[in-house]
């Protein structure tokens, strides 16, 4: 029976036989890849494509190396073929030379991504495939070129404009909120309980961004908490017994964790939209809300005080060491050495105040002695501070910490 | 103001300022383009993007023109940058010297477009964009080349993997509804009551493809009859006085209708995945079905005749001349004179029968003298008609098809 | 077979034999009204219902009075059984004489009619059987006093505690907006076109209640115009060349037309509930609103100036008549004569202003000389303006209005 | 300020003043009932209703039975008006006569009920009301009169015919599923993993019925184990460990657990529908499924062993106790002395196998030894047993089950 008899038994008998569950083609990988590159439009493709998706599904690590090397070094782009069709070009810029030069300086392995994702419910597998590259690919340079091409793909199907925000709340799906429990990474829930303490109360919400071909899984969500003032205590922040205000009432918005949940989306930036959206969201609610501010880690601080040989006596030599720090303290770009830093400041936010004793947990005492910094997005200087940070590496801060960072002594 | 101010009290303003209303930025569009592209990343871009599309939104012809213009030849590839990169790639192909080469061979004018994506609603003004393109450059090598660029990235955007089935019934949105009426190609819906006629009763259907960042906007769309046997006549099944059968006692569905809606995805193809799609819905749905069958025009019927100097002196002769048209008649490439034969034959479906006296408007008589078809979607069949069409070009047909196409005489 | 087989095997079935489809039960209907009102509870009530509900939607007139009269006389309450159970249960008042004379002084019919309703979709069945009793039961004691039951239920089961507000607009279904064309009571919608520019612009909107067990069949719904200022003439109102304002610049919102959609709900009043419910979503989407105010017909002018010998020579004539009406005309029990006057008064709105040549219509000119008047909403004044009307009488009114209905002379 | 201005300034600002928050009408309680009752119409009922259920929501117990109280004797009927309306309808059945009649057999505080549920969101809290009303009323024949009157309105309001069935799954609602874990009444639900594992597998399913006006509170809930076979162990269907089947491949469903969630709506019977409508759902989803039956406890056989003086020297005795109990020990009405046996018997269904460790949990050993029933739901057999039951008691009853209640011995 021929790939098409394939393609339209499946169409029309999917309902018995689900994704994933068929007979297996069992040709040689390198078939399918060329047959589905090479497939006349989508007729043909879908059959050959699931049969790829389906193949990989039951590979192991060396199997799953062993198909991104043949993408790697098969797949990849004909230098010779592309020097020619350039030439071409070259002598007459016309239509069908352009046509050629694009078609030759596009490695098949995109085309063939892009067919694989024809499979109703492949992208989420898709996004799969390039954790296990990235996993599996470290440090060699063939397939960290064959996952440029995943992210040029990633960053074009991500765009911004594709995604959508959802408020995510106690009356979410459980099977949502059971990932936001096992993505959070910054301040670990780990209970139910411990989630709808951050969901359920009137002054905390929590937002993620999601796409639609993967409806069911959020791609990064931001968890705020609504307050009176700046907070300087993330264990006072969350704690158990605290007394929930109105939201209305809240003056202070607080981004005090934002957690990637797609490691086959690493380097597809949306951490800078999710904060904008959420606070135009959250203004537009709520027009008492006049400040937004994080209440984040400072995770290289402890790090560089060792390397530097640093050490804090009491709480204030804590605080000016890590205002010291986070204003100081550069990589050899000349960008801040903390890395939670460079994603604030990149944004435009500033460096407001750092506290100490400001996350008594064994992780923040360790990377931090405990102290924690907020970075305050005020709307009437961001711009600015962009700008300066973007092009004069220049470290947005407030008075406050200025003045510390100045001060000398350990 | 700097451009990330604007950003940012757009973002944050943006219920007071919706898209398109605010204080238009007038520097020359080169500059706006240059900073879209060369933007550090997606903190500024937004901004230079908006403004772009509100500024495209304004323009009349010749400025719309003029903008393709400059993105055709400032904005497109650099052929001894690509040299030069690939002389490089070529001398050891590491990471760097991919990416590298990769950025060269990319035309800036890609990234540009999908920049000025992630402007919230940008994708619908894009597909616009492309339209009119697609009307103002028409032989223009340039122009038709900018869009090979366009036309790339809407096959990755517009991914069958992204698209949405969904009926439309008399119960779907008024808002969609009109548009139905406005994009009906085939057979004209003429007013509400026609189109509740169409969409109404237990034996009629209808689907259509959306896009997730386009969903008041129907890509394409297949009006379908449920009947009791192979229908011959237009008028016949859309009849206002007809008598509606139950869906569940229909053996045979009928697709006599299908529909492109947006001039900006030409070239981006649908329709083979549509008819598969809901052929798989419909057979789920009502067992009882057996049979899928266009009922569709002959629209180079009366044109070939007419070059061939023939003439059908009564329904019989017409239909023999009408067999002979449509598994003879060739273009230079071999492949069907009809383009609505070489749509259905290209999807594995086969000539089943001819009618005559089957569509007596005006337009139906003009075309082809009242004649119609019906392509056979038979599941057993297909693979290998696909194949031996693809391959051979040979017509998939009916042994009464046969046997008319091979009678003498006119 | 027996009943409850009936039952279960329309329940287990019921994808196969929708709902007045099946086999019809063919016993007399008293039967099965005494079998549906006896039957030992829920278990064998549903197919007795079922078969009346059936049975019901075959009749003619004659069969639904002689329906109606069985109800009325057989189904009704037993003076002796209520006497002998208020006897037994002022000797002695607990729970069990309670429960008996309670059962006595309920009419069969009523639990008859819950019983109707377990059937899924028969509420909508049970407005349309009552819709048909006031039309045929008109001027019948008995039949009357049957139609105060149906209207006791569902004064119960319309609860405005059960009710929805949905907006109904451009985007609502059709089959929805079809009925919104049909019930249009005031200002006729006399085309798709003219709907549209009644629900489109940015400054219209309409609103309509909804019974979850009826979602598709609107209740009462209103229409309302967004305005500068106090609008005088609906044909200016509602003109086809008309340039829509934003929204959010309206500083007056006009309710220009109620329709109650259900004949079956007549005297189960909604419109009360319905505007309050309108204004105050309104007045929180659009701050700028400080003006709620009604465009209303004044249908009995024309009949009391003929009444009274009364013609207007000119249009301030017209103006000081139809003030003169509306605050001094009254009926025997010294309620304004005006049935719209009532209502809007009754809602504790007061008379703001009155316009001649303000409808120009056929329809306007007939009922009014083409008048219409303003009833202001003002939340401050509404109370006090309520509370003397229903105890004293008293109309609310402008000084304006004051001035006009004291003026002597036609 | 007057009562009306209260509801318009409540209507109109209710964004800025929820529910519950305002003002407290401080005016005794038999004022404001008094008032409700009296109210010209709906215009000014809601501020009173309002105050009423504000001040309900903030009483003790002692003030609440002072409430119930207050309306059992205060709010009742009155004999004497009810008789002398009697005597005018027995002269002439007329319209005003029978109205009179029906207003003076009516308690006023049904229509007071009905009149505080106009405002949004009291339905809730009239089945809380409930709920104190039969917690604290146990034993007084007036209050539990006063509960007839809501149980008569809820069985009005909770009609079949306006409830709507939903599946409960893994993707519903947190909010729900915490109250899923909280209500079930049967085999307890330890945790949220617990909770997915009666939730997530293909072969589980669960569905509830709500009712639209409070759409976060499920009435009722059944959990169903989709099977090869019929069952005789709930720890083996429930067991962690397990492996799920297919559900199309499945033969039996199994309901094996019913809980009410409301207690205020205790007497109101929504189980039997609930059973009979899940099995028509499963039933057209998977055609395969061929057996309905439940997994059920028997809660009186130790006590009723107990008594009896009987003991199960091992596992056969207690099958043939337990069968005989089932089908032989009755109430003194003749009814089955089991409650859950009751409940299946008078559906219709019949007693189908008994198992002997069946239930090896504390309660189910202390409740029955271990012992389990299925009760069978046979369609082509419930009419017969449901009307011999409802008749002649005659419990319906496999052969086996005969068989094993008819041997001799313990």
């Amino acid at each position: 029976m021929s790939l098409f008899a394939d393609i339209l038994s499946t169409v029309f008998e999917r309902r018995y036989v689900p994704f994933g569950l068929g007979r297996v083609d069992s040709r040689p990988l390198p078939d399918l890849t060329a047959e589905l590159i090479g497939a006349s439009g989508e007729v043909t493709g879908q059959a050959a494509a699931r049969a790829i998706l389906d193949r990989y599904a039951g590979m192991d690590d060396a199997a799953k190396r062993a198909f991104f090397t043949h993408l790697a070094r098969e797949r990849t782009i004909d230098p010779a073929a592309l020097r020619a069709a350039l030439e071409v070009y070259e002598k007459g810029e016309d239509k069908a030379s352009y046509r050629a030069l694009m078609q030759a300086a596009e490695p098949p392995r995109q085309e063939l991504i892009r067919r694989l994702n024809q499979v109703p419910g492949a992208t989420r597998a898709l996004v799969a495939m390039r954790a296990d590259l990235l996993r599996l690919g470290r440090g060699d340079d063939a397939l960290m070129a064959l996952d440029m091409d995943f992210r040029h793909l990633f960053a074009s199907w991500f765009n911004r404009g594709f995604l959508v925000l959802r408020p995510i709340s106690w009356e979410s799906p459980a099977h949502i909120l059971e990932k936001i429990i096992a993505y959070e990474a910054v301040h670990a829930i780990d209970s139910w309980d411990d989630l709808r303490r951050r969901l359920q109360p009137a002054d905390r919400r929590c937002f993620a961004f999601f796409h639609p071909a993967m409806p069911d899984e959020p791609l990064i969500f931001v968890e705020v908490a609504l307050t009176d003032g700046v907070p300087g205590s993330i264990q006072a922040l969350l704690a158990e017994d605290r007394k929930a205000m109105h939201a209305r009432d809240a003056k202070c918005a607080v981004f005090y964790s934002i957690s990637n949940c797609q490691a086959g989306l690493a380097s597809i930036s949306f951490g800078n939209s999710l904060i904008k959206q959420v606070a135009a969201d959250l203004s537009a609610e709520l027009p008492a809300l006049k400040t937004f501010v994080t209440l984040s880690p400072i995770p290289g601080l402890s790090r560089w005080m060792e390397a530097e040989g640093l050490k804090a006596k009491d709480d204030e030599a804590l605080r000016r060491l890590a205002a010291r720090y986070l204003v100081k303290a550069k990589r050899p770009d000349g960008s801040p050495l903390d890395p939670v830093a460079r994603f604030h400041l990149g944004n435009g936010a500033q460096v407001h105040a750092v506290h100490a004793g400001a996350d008594t947990s064994d992780k923040g005492r360790k990377q931090s002695g405990g102290a924690m910094v907020n970075y305050l997005y005020d709307l009437s200087k961001a711009a600015q501070n962009h700008e300066r940070f973007a092009t004069a590496q220049e470290v947005a801060q407030s008075a406050e910490i200025r003045a510390l960072a100045a001060e000398k002594g350990q």
